[in-house]
């Protein structure tokens, strides 16, 4: 039985807990503590939290203390975006001896910028005799992995085109605020300004499915736009007027002799219809991948996470990412 | 550099032989030597049976002699669908220190009645530091593989759902033969009585589902019936007229609680439209899956076969299935 801490319970780690209780009749995996920082969740039952009945099991506000009251076999982290954010909390979970799943999307293939921190990450894990990888559904699966996958069968690959949109409208209301559902044009352009806006983890996507070909690109670029509302568009959480900015547009490319090989595309915005993910390879045989309707990001995030508690506790020590260990499968999941 | 021996040389061998050399030119692989037992081939350069200019690599009828003077890293083998027949020749390979890569759709899960030889291989695997790995597109990939991998961000799995559906007539001559094309019901019947007939590897997909999914099903049960030809068909290889076979359709289904939890479905025959791969999930989140126009089987097998070169490379030794090694990916192929 794997016993597991969650560590941060946003709308991602609180499913995450849910799904680990789901799954604690199978025995093979028993939550046994959760770290978050909001002292508004600090001390109580996670099950109110959950609207759920008392589960045994208190948020705790003290990382170092969970961690070494519970020495749990693996840590789901689910806090930040950004490696610079999480750096700490990495090492922490590892120094205690425990595996690291994170939703993080810079770690699920880290650039340049943090080859110290990587170095020093995968020593750490080394040490320890403990595996980190970054992984979800996005950075994670519906853009890389199922991309690389889909080239299993090929003997030659011309250009791998990858889309997913999705129909915002549908998720949670921090993600539609994320991809700025409501905005002026004008507001959209200020906060992309900042670089920390739009979705994080495309061109992580980007470098997964190449390196996994050993494609060296000679260029990798990224594009953000405005999808813009053609009409009014109401959510649960969000009214976006015509002329006003119904999500994002984004696309990263990795070309080679002038050409796009490796296109990933993402529309992520209310009212986009149909939500599909689409993996196209030219190439020999062709492929032509889709997945009806998406991946439901909201769930899949949660699944990718979970999931990937076999992989880590099986793996070679070490920080990982999701192209270097075996074909994800959903995990004690159908009984 | 990872050296070659191809090991069999049909259409599919023949194949693989062909997108080997075509890679030679990245450096990361080289055909050193080929095995066959047919007259009519061996002592001739392989160029030859292509139709291509002279290669330097020359058909050897003595397998012994040819891994002992090339010593290949790795072997493809590709000579038969039944453990029975290829035992032998797997541990020729195996004993001669080379990784082997096999087409024989048995080898993809062996059953209860290998239980000895496979103890035996995986021995041998470990004695000589060397992996084998039973692959191919199907089984291999299509109806199990991509299942598996279908599942990944699931947080729940209630069933699973996997049709192929090809039209043979797109395909080689062997195929069409194998699965009956042209054929009376009544000849079917006593093709099928004879058990080594219809597609050979169902019921190692399913259970490749289950296990990896680590589902134990209460009963697991497979029906081949003919496909009936509803009009005159024409290939360039056979003519089936209305009422004859025009292939098979084959079905597998594991179950549990006395419901269908993976059910597998292949239809495979001339005339049929259109080809699709699909796979459903009934779960959380729901995945609906599928490859318009199918994946094309012929080059499939052989993109299968040869971009299983770099897992069985760094996996630890001993007898593997495709679920055992990390995802699938192109190889060599995105230059």
């Amino acid at each position: 039985m794997v016993r597991v801490v969650q560590y941060g319970i946003g709308p991602i780690g609180l499913e995450v807990v849910r799904v680990l209780l789901s799954k604690q009749s199978t025995g093979e995996v028993k939550l046994v503590g959760i770290v978050d920082v909001d002292p508004q969740k600090i001390g109580r039952d996670v099950g109110e939290l959950l609207s759920t009945g008392t589960t045994g099991v208190v948020v705790s506000g003290d990382a170092d203390a969970c961690l070494a009251e519970h020495r749990p076999d693996v840590v789901i982290h689910s806090t930040s975006s950004f490696i610079d954010v999480v750096g700490d909390q990495l090492l922490q979970c590892v120094d205690a001896g425990s595996h690291v799943i994170s939703s993080t999307e810079e770690l699920s293939f880290p650039d340049g910028q943090s080859d110290g921190f990587v170095a020093r990450l995968d020593k750490a894990c080394k040490d320890n005799g403990v595996v980190v990888l970054g992984t979800g559904v996005n950075p994670g699966y519906a853009m890389d992995a199922l991309a690389v996958m889909a080239t299993a069968p090929c003997t030659r690959v011309d250009s791998i085109q990858v889309e997913r949109a999705v129909d915002a409208g549908r998720r949670r209301g921090p993600l539609q605020r994320k991809i700025g559902a409501g905005l002026t044009p004008a507001q959209f352009a200020e906060k992309k300004a900042t670089g920390r806006f739009g979705h994080i983890g495309l061109m992580q996507s980007l470098r997964l499915v190449a390196d996994a070909l050993g494609f060296e690109p000679e260029q990798m670029s990224e594009t953000l736009e405005p999808a813009i509302a053609d009409r009014q568009i109401r959510t649960d959480f969000v009214t976006v007027d015509e002329g006003a900015v119904a999500g994002i547009h984004q696309v990263a490319v990795a070309k080679a002799g002038g050409r796009a090989r490796i296109r990933l595309e993402l529309k992520m915005a209310v009212g986009v219809s149909p939500s599909i993910d689409r993996v196209v390879v030219e190439g020999d045989p062709p492929i032509d991948l889709r997945i009806e309707g998406g991946i439901f990001g909201d769930t899949a995030t949660v699944g990718a996470l979970v999931n990937a508690i076999p992989n880590v506790m099986s793996a070679e020590p070490g920080f990982k990412r999701v192209i270097d260990l075996p074909v994800g499968r959903a995990f004690a999941a159908l009984r």
